[in-house]
Protein backbone atom coordinates (compact mmCIF):
# COMPACT_ATOMS: atom_id res chain seq x y z
CA UNK A 1 0.00 0.00 0.00
CA UNK A 2 2.91 2.56 0.64
CA UNK A 3 4.36 1.54 -2.09
CA UNK A 4 1.05 2.55 -4.34
CA UNK A 5 1.17 5.58 -2.43
CA UNK A 6 4.57 6.31 -3.78
CA UNK A 7 4.28 5.00 -7.16
CA UNK A 8 1.09 7.08 -7.43
CA UNK A 9 2.93 10.45 -6.16
CA UNK A 10 5.25 9.50 -8.02
CA UNK A 11 3.80 9.40 -11.77
CA UNK A 12 1.73 12.63 -10.33
CA UNK A 13 5.35 14.34 -9.47
CA UNK A 14 6.20 13.06 -13.26
CA UNK A 15 3.28 14.21 -14.61
CA UNK A 16 3.38 17.49 -13.55
CA UNK A 17 7.00 18.46 -14.02
CA UNK A 18 5.84 17.55 -17.63
CA UNK A 19 3.22 20.13 -17.71
CA UNK A 20 5.32 22.85 -15.83
CA UNK A 21 8.07 22.06 -19.06
CA UNK A 22 5.19 22.11 -21.54
CA UNK A 23 3.83 26.08 -20.57
CA UNK A 24 7.81 26.86 -20.29
CA UNK A 25 8.31 25.61 -23.99
CA UNK A 26 5.40 27.22 -25.17
CA UNK A 27 6.56 30.79 -22.95
CA UNK A 28 10.01 30.52 -25.18
CA UNK A 29 8.20 29.63 -27.92
CA UNK A 30 6.77 32.93 -27.84
CA UNK A 31 9.00 35.23 -26.49
CA UNK A 32 12.71 33.49 -26.56
CA UNK A 33 14.34 32.51 -23.12
CA UNK A 34 14.29 36.19 -22.09
CA UNK A 35 10.48 35.75 -21.63
CA UNK A 36 10.39 32.46 -19.26
CA UNK A 37 10.11 33.97 -15.87
CA UNK A 38 9.92 31.38 -12.78
CA UNK A 39 6.64 33.98 -11.43
CA UNK A 40 4.68 33.87 -14.53
CA UNK A 41 5.61 30.57 -15.15
CA UNK A 42 3.82 29.61 -12.02
CA UNK A 43 0.88 31.76 -12.82
CA UNK A 44 0.41 29.99 -16.28
CA UNK A 45 1.20 26.48 -14.97
CA UNK A 46 -1.34 27.09 -12.01
CA UNK A 47 1.09 26.39 -9.53
CA UNK A 48 2.60 28.52 -6.32
CA UNK A 49 5.93 29.80 -7.13
CA UNK A 50 7.13 28.18 -4.22
CA UNK A 51 6.15 24.71 -5.84
CA UNK A 52 7.52 25.78 -9.56
CA UNK A 53 10.73 26.02 -7.09
CA UNK A 54 10.62 22.16 -5.78
CA UNK A 55 11.08 20.86 -9.49
CA UNK A 56 13.14 23.23 -10.57
CA UNK A 57 15.56 24.95 -8.66
CA UNK A 58 15.99 28.49 -10.75
CA UNK A 59 15.34 29.71 -14.15
CA UNK A 60 18.75 28.72 -14.86
CA UNK A 61 18.17 24.64 -14.47
CA UNK A 62 14.84 25.16 -15.64
CA UNK A 63 16.45 26.69 -19.15
CA UNK A 64 18.80 24.32 -20.03
CA UNK A 65 16.21 21.88 -19.60
CA UNK A 66 13.50 23.44 -22.27
CA UNK A 67 16.98 23.89 -24.09
CA UNK A 68 17.37 20.44 -24.78
CA UNK A 69 14.59 19.02 -24.63
CA UNK A 70 13.67 21.18 -28.10
CA UNK A 71 16.94 20.97 -29.47
CA UNK A 72 16.54 16.98 -29.37
CA UNK A 73 13.28 17.21 -30.60
CA UNK A 74 15.15 19.17 -33.88
CA UNK A 75 18.54 16.49 -34.17
CA UNK A 76 15.85 13.37 -33.66
CA UNK A 77 13.85 15.47 -36.74
CA UNK A 78 17.16 15.65 -38.90
CA UNK A 79 18.08 12.45 -38.06
CA UNK A 80 14.91 10.75 -39.49
CA UNK A 81 15.44 12.96 -42.85
CA UNK A 82 19.31 12.25 -43.25
CA UNK A 83 18.70 8.64 -42.99
CA UNK A 84 15.73 7.22 -44.54
CA UNK A 85 15.60 6.72 -48.19
CA UNK A 86 17.70 7.55 -51.20
CA UNK A 87 21.18 8.53 -51.75
CA UNK A 88 23.11 10.70 -49.52
CA UNK A 89 22.47 14.08 -51.63
CA UNK A 90 18.90 13.33 -51.99
CA UNK A 91 18.76 13.17 -47.88
CA UNK A 92 20.74 16.16 -47.67
CA UNK A 93 19.17 18.15 -49.47
CA UNK A 94 15.17 16.56 -47.53
CA UNK A 95 17.43 17.07 -44.21
CA UNK A 96 18.08 20.95 -45.12
CA UNK A 97 14.62 21.80 -46.03
CA UNK A 98 12.65 20.26 -43.26
CA UNK A 99 15.20 21.87 -40.67
CA UNK A 100 15.12 25.23 -42.44
CA UNK A 101 11.01 24.94 -43.08
CA UNK A 102 10.80 23.73 -39.14
CA UNK A 103 12.45 26.62 -38.15
CA UNK A 104 10.47 29.00 -40.56
CA UNK A 105 7.19 27.87 -38.31
CA UNK A 106 9.26 28.86 -35.50
CA UNK A 107 10.89 31.72 -35.67
CA UNK A 108 11.29 32.59 -32.26
CA UNK A 109 12.11 29.20 -30.41
CA UNK A 110 14.11 28.56 -33.59
CA UNK A 111 15.99 32.21 -33.13
CA UNK A 112 15.95 31.22 -28.89
CA UNK A 113 17.97 27.64 -29.45
CA UNK A 114 20.36 28.84 -31.95
CA UNK A 115 21.04 32.58 -31.09
CA UNK A 116 19.48 34.11 -27.80
CA UNK A 117 22.14 35.16 -25.65
CA UNK A 118 21.97 33.31 -22.70
CA UNK A 119 23.39 32.14 -19.50
CA UNK A 120 26.68 29.90 -19.61
CA UNK A 121 24.87 27.05 -18.60
CA UNK A 122 22.79 26.71 -21.51
CA UNK A 123 25.51 27.98 -23.65
CA UNK A 124 27.23 25.00 -22.47
CA UNK A 125 24.43 22.52 -23.55
CA UNK A 126 24.28 24.23 -26.73
CA UNK A 127 28.13 23.26 -27.82
CA UNK A 128 27.17 20.07 -26.69
CA UNK A 129 24.43 19.71 -28.99
CA UNK A 130 26.23 20.86 -31.83
CA UNK A 131 28.70 18.42 -31.20
CA UNK A 132 25.92 15.89 -31.64
CA UNK A 133 24.46 17.96 -35.15
CA UNK A 134 27.97 17.49 -36.14
CA UNK A 135 27.92 13.75 -35.87
CA UNK A 136 24.50 13.03 -38.04
CA UNK A 137 26.66 15.15 -41.08
CA UNK A 138 29.74 13.33 -40.00
CA UNK A 139 27.98 9.86 -41.02
CA UNK A 140 26.01 11.42 -43.73
CA UNK A 141 29.18 12.71 -45.67
CA UNK A 142 30.84 9.53 -45.17
CA UNK A 143 27.79 7.46 -47.08
CA UNK A 144 28.12 10.28 -49.81
CA UNK A 145 31.70 9.32 -50.52
CA UNK A 146 30.39 5.89 -50.84
CA UNK A 147 27.60 6.43 -52.97
CA UNK A 148 29.25 9.23 -54.68
CA UNK A 149 27.28 11.54 -54.23
CA UNK A 150 29.96 14.02 -52.36
CA UNK A 151 33.91 13.95 -52.43
CA UNK A 152 35.07 15.11 -48.86
CA UNK A 153 38.73 14.58 -47.68
CA UNK A 154 38.35 16.14 -43.96
CA UNK A 155 35.18 14.64 -43.04
CA UNK A 156 35.02 15.79 -39.21
CA UNK A 157 36.28 19.49 -40.32
CA UNK A 158 33.56 19.15 -43.08
CA UNK A 159 30.66 18.70 -40.85
CA UNK A 160 31.69 20.75 -38.38
CA UNK A 161 31.55 23.58 -41.27
CA UNK A 162 28.06 22.64 -42.27
CA UNK A 163 26.91 22.65 -38.84
CA UNK A 164 28.77 26.00 -38.86
CA UNK A 165 26.79 26.89 -42.07
CA UNK A 166 23.35 26.19 -41.35
CA UNK A 167 23.10 27.76 -37.73
CA UNK A 168 25.09 31.06 -38.31
CA UNK A 169 22.75 31.62 -41.85
CA UNK A 170 19.79 31.29 -40.02
CA UNK A 171 20.13 33.76 -37.77
CA UNK A 172 19.35 36.53 -40.28
CA UNK A 173 16.28 35.55 -41.29
CA UNK A 174 15.11 34.28 -37.94
CA UNK A 175 16.25 38.12 -36.01
CA UNK A 176 13.53 39.73 -34.63
CA UNK A 177 14.39 42.68 -37.00
CA UNK A 178 13.21 40.17 -39.70
CA UNK A 179 10.34 39.54 -37.81
CA UNK A 180 9.57 42.85 -37.56
CA UNK A 181 9.89 43.33 -41.61
CA UNK A 182 7.76 40.33 -42.27
CA UNK A 183 5.11 41.39 -39.64
CA UNK A 184 4.62 44.91 -41.20
CA UNK A 185 4.48 42.99 -44.69
CA UNK A 186 7.89 44.32 -45.93
CA UNK A 187 10.27 42.21 -48.27
CA UNK A 188 12.35 39.33 -45.87
CA UNK A 189 13.86 36.25 -47.23
CA UNK A 190 11.25 33.51 -48.23
CA UNK A 191 11.68 29.91 -46.86
CA UNK A 192 11.66 29.16 -50.78
CA UNK A 193 15.12 31.68 -51.49
CA UNK A 194 16.58 30.58 -48.33
CA UNK A 195 16.42 26.74 -48.66
CA UNK A 196 17.92 27.15 -52.34
CA UNK A 197 20.46 29.09 -51.41
CA UNK A 198 21.94 26.92 -48.22
CA UNK A 199 21.23 23.81 -50.16
CA UNK A 200 23.62 25.34 -52.89
CA UNK A 201 26.06 26.13 -50.47
CA UNK A 202 25.86 22.38 -49.08
CA UNK A 203 26.02 20.48 -51.71
CA UNK A 204 28.75 22.67 -53.46
CA UNK A 205 30.61 22.47 -50.26
CA UNK A 206 30.53 18.79 -50.45
CA UNK A 207 31.70 18.54 -54.17
CA UNK A 208 28.25 17.48 -55.14
CA UNK A 209 27.45 17.91 -58.99
CA UNK A 210 26.66 21.16 -59.55
CA UNK A 211 23.29 21.30 -58.33
CA UNK A 212 20.74 23.21 -60.71
CA UNK A 213 20.94 26.78 -59.47
CA UNK B 1 46.23 75.18 -14.47
CA UNK B 2 43.22 73.77 -13.30
CA UNK B 3 43.04 72.56 -16.90
CA UNK B 4 46.46 71.11 -17.11
CA UNK B 5 45.95 69.20 -13.72
CA UNK B 6 42.69 67.68 -14.80
CA UNK B 7 44.02 67.22 -18.20
CA UNK B 8 47.32 64.95 -16.20
CA UNK B 9 44.67 63.14 -14.46
CA UNK B 10 43.16 61.91 -17.30
CA UNK B 11 45.74 60.61 -18.95
CA UNK B 12 46.68 58.91 -15.94
CA UNK B 13 43.45 57.86 -15.80
CA UNK B 14 43.30 56.37 -19.89
CA UNK B 15 46.98 54.66 -19.06
CA UNK B 16 45.91 52.63 -15.93
CA UNK B 17 42.51 51.89 -18.11
CA UNK B 18 44.59 50.42 -20.50
CA UNK B 19 47.23 48.69 -18.46
CA UNK B 20 44.04 47.11 -16.76
CA UNK B 21 42.83 46.17 -19.85
CA UNK B 22 46.15 44.65 -20.89
CA UNK B 23 46.58 42.57 -17.74
CA UNK B 24 43.41 41.37 -18.70
CA UNK B 25 43.45 40.39 -22.36
CA UNK B 26 47.17 38.04 -21.01
CA UNK B 27 44.65 36.34 -18.22
CA UNK B 28 41.78 35.35 -20.51
CA UNK B 29 44.71 34.86 -23.58
CA UNK B 30 46.06 32.16 -20.69
CA UNK B 31 43.28 30.61 -19.23
CA UNK B 32 39.75 32.06 -20.89
CA UNK B 33 37.05 34.61 -19.67
CA UNK B 34 36.38 31.91 -16.86
CA UNK B 35 40.09 32.62 -15.57
CA UNK B 36 39.53 36.14 -15.11
CA UNK B 37 38.65 37.25 -11.80
CA UNK B 38 38.77 40.90 -10.41
CA UNK B 39 40.56 40.13 -7.55
CA UNK B 40 43.51 38.61 -9.26
CA UNK B 41 43.14 41.09 -12.13
CA UNK B 42 43.81 43.79 -9.67
CA UNK B 43 46.82 42.10 -7.87
CA UNK B 44 48.60 41.26 -11.46
CA UNK B 45 47.87 44.81 -12.26
CA UNK B 46 49.18 45.95 -8.93
CA UNK B 47 46.68 47.93 -7.74
CA UNK B 48 43.67 48.08 -5.40
CA UNK B 49 40.93 45.81 -6.23
CA UNK B 50 38.70 48.98 -4.75
CA UNK B 51 40.65 50.91 -7.47
CA UNK B 52 39.80 48.48 -10.54
CA UNK B 53 36.00 49.05 -9.84
CA UNK B 54 36.45 52.55 -9.98
CA UNK B 55 37.37 51.55 -14.00
CA UNK B 56 35.10 48.41 -14.09
CA UNK B 57 32.03 48.26 -12.66
CA UNK B 58 32.00 44.64 -12.50
CA UNK B 59 33.36 41.41 -14.17
CA UNK B 60 30.72 41.83 -17.08
CA UNK B 61 31.47 45.00 -18.38
CA UNK B 62 35.36 44.36 -18.38
CA UNK B 63 34.88 40.80 -20.35
CA UNK B 64 32.53 42.46 -23.03
CA UNK B 65 35.32 45.50 -23.39
CA UNK B 66 38.18 43.04 -23.62
CA UNK B 67 35.79 40.98 -25.98
CA UNK B 68 35.57 43.75 -27.94
CA UNK B 69 38.99 44.98 -28.42
CA UNK B 70 40.38 41.08 -28.71
CA UNK B 71 37.59 40.48 -31.82
CA UNK B 72 38.20 44.10 -33.35
CA UNK B 73 41.80 43.15 -33.60
CA UNK B 74 40.88 39.77 -35.72
CA UNK B 75 38.49 41.59 -37.60
CA UNK B 76 40.72 44.16 -38.60
CA UNK B 77 43.16 41.59 -39.63
CA UNK B 78 40.91 39.95 -41.87
CA UNK B 79 39.90 42.94 -43.51
CA UNK B 80 43.62 43.10 -44.48
CA UNK B 81 44.31 39.85 -45.77
CA UNK B 82 40.65 40.15 -47.92
CA UNK B 83 41.13 43.76 -49.43
CA UNK B 84 44.88 43.50 -50.24
CA UNK B 85 46.23 42.54 -54.00
CA UNK B 86 44.75 39.78 -56.53
CA UNK B 87 41.66 38.10 -57.32
CA UNK B 88 39.03 37.65 -54.85
CA UNK B 89 40.00 33.92 -54.40
CA UNK B 90 43.29 34.27 -53.91
CA UNK B 91 42.29 36.73 -51.36
CA UNK B 92 40.00 34.71 -49.42
CA UNK B 93 42.87 31.97 -49.89
CA UNK B 94 44.85 34.17 -48.11
CA UNK B 95 42.55 35.75 -45.28
CA UNK B 96 41.65 31.91 -44.23
CA UNK B 97 44.92 30.82 -44.06
CA UNK B 98 46.14 33.99 -42.18
CA UNK B 99 42.80 33.98 -39.39
CA UNK B 100 43.25 29.73 -38.79
CA UNK B 101 47.23 30.50 -38.51
CA UNK B 102 46.41 33.32 -35.72
CA UNK B 103 43.28 31.21 -33.85
CA UNK B 104 45.83 28.47 -33.69
CA UNK B 105 48.91 30.29 -32.02
CA UNK B 106 46.14 31.94 -29.24
CA UNK B 107 44.54 28.65 -29.06
CA UNK B 108 43.46 29.60 -25.64
CA UNK B 109 42.17 33.20 -26.61
CA UNK B 110 40.21 32.15 -30.25
CA UNK B 111 39.01 29.78 -28.11
CA UNK B 112 37.27 32.11 -25.67
CA UNK B 113 36.49 34.31 -28.75
CA UNK B 114 34.43 32.07 -30.51
CA UNK B 115 32.86 29.62 -27.97
CA UNK B 116 34.05 29.73 -24.25
CA UNK B 117 30.16 29.65 -22.79
CA UNK B 118 29.68 33.40 -21.29
CA UNK B 119 27.55 36.02 -19.89
CA UNK B 120 24.63 37.01 -22.22
CA UNK B 121 26.37 40.27 -22.50
CA UNK B 122 29.24 39.13 -24.32
CA UNK B 123 26.94 36.78 -26.08
CA UNK B 124 25.39 39.79 -27.35
CA UNK B 125 28.64 41.00 -28.34
CA UNK B 126 29.40 38.05 -30.33
CA UNK B 127 26.66 38.73 -32.59
CA UNK B 128 27.37 41.80 -33.31
CA UNK B 129 30.64 40.93 -34.21
CA UNK B 130 29.47 37.94 -36.28
CA UNK B 131 27.55 40.60 -37.95
CA UNK B 132 31.06 42.65 -39.05
CA UNK B 133 32.27 39.63 -40.30
CA UNK B 134 29.68 38.68 -42.12
CA UNK B 135 29.58 42.53 -43.97
CA UNK B 136 33.60 41.59 -44.92
CA UNK B 137 32.21 38.12 -46.23
CA UNK B 138 29.84 39.72 -48.20
CA UNK B 139 32.06 42.36 -49.71
CA UNK B 140 34.47 39.94 -50.70
CA UNK B 141 32.00 37.99 -52.73
CA UNK B 142 30.47 40.49 -54.57
CA UNK B 143 33.84 41.41 -55.65
CA UNK B 144 34.87 37.76 -56.26
CA UNK B 145 31.53 37.37 -58.74
CA UNK B 146 32.48 40.56 -60.60
CA UNK B 147 36.19 39.16 -61.33
CA UNK B 148 35.09 35.58 -62.44
CA UNK B 149 36.09 34.31 -58.76
CA UNK B 150 33.11 32.97 -57.69
CA UNK B 151 29.32 32.82 -58.34
CA UNK B 152 27.19 32.95 -55.70
CA UNK B 153 23.39 33.98 -55.79
CA UNK B 154 22.44 34.67 -52.71
CA UNK B 155 25.88 37.06 -50.98
CA UNK B 156 23.94 37.22 -47.47
CA UNK B 157 23.33 34.19 -47.29
CA UNK B 158 26.14 32.65 -48.20
CA UNK B 159 28.42 35.29 -46.60
CA UNK B 160 26.43 33.91 -43.17
CA UNK B 161 27.30 30.49 -44.16
CA UNK B 162 31.11 31.12 -44.44
CA UNK B 163 31.09 33.21 -41.44
CA UNK B 164 29.44 30.08 -39.45
CA UNK B 165 31.75 27.23 -41.18
CA UNK B 166 35.01 29.40 -40.21
CA UNK B 167 33.95 29.92 -36.42
CA UNK B 168 32.16 26.59 -35.82
CA UNK B 169 35.80 24.20 -37.69
CA UNK B 170 37.56 25.84 -35.14
CA UNK B 171 35.96 24.93 -31.82
CA UNK B 172 37.31 21.29 -32.20
CA UNK B 173 40.75 21.91 -33.01
CA UNK B 174 40.90 24.91 -30.48
CA UNK B 175 39.28 23.02 -27.70
CA UNK B 176 40.39 22.14 -24.03
CA UNK B 177 40.71 18.07 -25.21
CA UNK B 178 42.53 19.13 -28.69
CA UNK B 179 45.07 21.21 -26.55
CA UNK B 180 45.39 18.44 -24.18
CA UNK B 181 45.70 16.37 -26.81
CA UNK B 182 48.71 18.12 -28.40
CA UNK B 183 50.03 18.80 -25.31
CA UNK B 184 50.35 15.38 -24.82
CA UNK B 185 51.78 14.38 -28.08
CA UNK B 186 48.89 12.52 -29.52
CA UNK B 187 48.11 13.28 -32.89
CA UNK B 188 45.42 16.30 -33.74
CA UNK B 189 44.60 18.25 -36.43
CA UNK B 190 47.45 20.35 -38.01
CA UNK B 191 47.38 24.03 -39.11
CA UNK B 192 48.13 22.88 -42.86
CA UNK B 193 45.12 20.07 -43.19
CA UNK B 194 42.65 22.29 -40.94
CA UNK B 195 43.39 25.26 -43.41
CA UNK B 196 43.48 22.82 -46.61
CA UNK B 197 39.94 21.66 -45.85
CA UNK B 198 38.82 24.87 -44.70
CA UNK B 199 39.92 26.94 -47.64
CA UNK B 200 38.68 23.64 -50.00
CA UNK B 201 35.26 23.72 -48.72
CA UNK B 202 34.48 27.77 -48.76
CA UNK B 203 35.95 27.90 -52.34
CA UNK B 204 34.31 24.89 -53.40
CA UNK B 205 30.42 26.74 -51.69
CA UNK B 206 31.27 29.64 -53.76
CA UNK B 207 31.32 27.51 -56.94
CA UNK B 208 35.15 28.73 -57.61
CA UNK B 209 36.82 26.55 -60.15
CA UNK B 210 37.87 23.46 -58.36
CA UNK B 211 40.68 23.87 -56.38
CA UNK B 212 43.74 21.59 -56.09
CA UNK B 213 42.89 19.06 -53.32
Amino acid sequence: MAYRTTHARLERDQALREHILGCALEMVAEGGFSALSMSRLAHTAGIATGSLYRYFPGKGALAAEVFTRATRIEVNALKEQFFGQGTAAERLRAGIAHFAARAWHSRQLAHALIAEPLEPDVDTERLRYRAAYAELFHKLIKQGNDDGSFQVGNISITAACLVGAIAESLIGPLSPQARALRASGLPSESLESYTRALTRFCLRALGAKEPSP
